[in-house]
């Protein structure tokens, strides 16, 4: 069975994953960028690269929230968005995106196609974990769509990087009385520490 | 002037710094206790005792909430409290305990004499800086006490720990958009995270 994991969720020491306001021009919000430097940095760390590797070993398929696939809310507008990533975005797999509005798939350059899921988490999960061919399947974002599945006990491995910054508001990942997670490896680079948490009691 | 610095706060990965119903038997509420393991383990990391030591050292008065210092709520009742800590609690030193209702100070053996402000957390500091002699002043818990100070811009310096546990719920520190600091330290032992952080913009 395809495990559901998330990678490089970075957090803001005061429990936010992506800052207020989030446009076009600054998906991630006010200051939300802050949250990567630490990935774009050219003397990042080893660990980092481990990290990021980690992150695309052994994933045959992504599903994201419609928030993160990009900044069009309510029904599809006349244009064709095609996600942040231009014409070959870094998937190289099917990804899964989360949506109340019908769109028929997107056949990218680079084997990453497009495909829009707008009858729920379970059955986004199905259609990856069936799509993904034996690998795992990776959780993209937005805040709100990593909630939705770690509320409903879908996760199997989360991985968090906490930078600490604050940011004062913006879109938590843990409230709503998540829990039942713990922390099996720790480590700080530079000043961000990367966490990864499983399931500390495993759904039956 | 004496600075105000609060140390060893210790918050869970979900941003909480007790865990949820707090009562006399539970004072840091459900689980809270789980957010201080790691002071308290036999094998702690020598890390651990520097910053512990850190949090004594040059540190002439506290400051704390009145939930910290007792679980009586509204007028003080007829029972005496002292605190949790015994006839000789670990402070040595003034401690001033904000509350809105008056009651004459308590001199408990060891140097410590607990003395309630009723006029607001100005007056607490004016006080406790005063009583501290040039030294520092520790700014102790609960949650909403440091809460209160960070709003106002009074913090001098601020040690998290960040413990990779998720309680679900409970009392927050960062909210309210609290902003305005930055990271110089941190470092991990065990699974704990230990970050200090300064103003990033100095009150004038």
């Amino acid at each position: 069975m395809a495990r559901l994991r998330v990678h490089n969720l970075a957090m803001s020491l005061d429990g936010f994953v992506a800052g207020p306001e989030q446009t076009r021009a600054d998906p991630l919000g006010v200051r939300g960028e802050e949250l990567h430097e630490w990935i774009f940095a050219e003397d990042r760390a080893p660990i980092v690269d481990e990290l990021i590797k980690r992150g695309q070993d052994g994933i045959g398929a992504t599903i994201m929230g419609r928030n993160m696939f990009g900044p069009i809310r309510g029904p599809w507008g006349e244009e064709t968005w095609t996600g942040w990533w231009g014409p070959n975005p870094p998937y190289h797999h099917p990804v899964f995106v989360l949506t109340h509005h019908p769109h028929p798939p997107i056949t990218m350059e680079g084997g990453t196609t497009f495909h829009f899921v707008d009858n729920g988490i379970d059955a986004a999960l199905a259609r990856a974990a069936d799509a993904a061919g034996g690998l795992d399947v990776r959780l993209g974002g937005g805040a709100s769509t990593v909630r939705q599945y770690l509320r409903a006990g879908l996760v199997d491995e989360l991985n968090v990087d906490v930078v600490p910054i604050l940011l004062g508001s913006g879109e938590r990942v843990f409230e709503d009385g998540i829990t039942g997670f713990e922390c099996v490896e720790s480590a700080t680079a530079g000043q961000v520490t990367h966490l990864r948490l499983v399931p500390s009691v495993r759904p039956s």
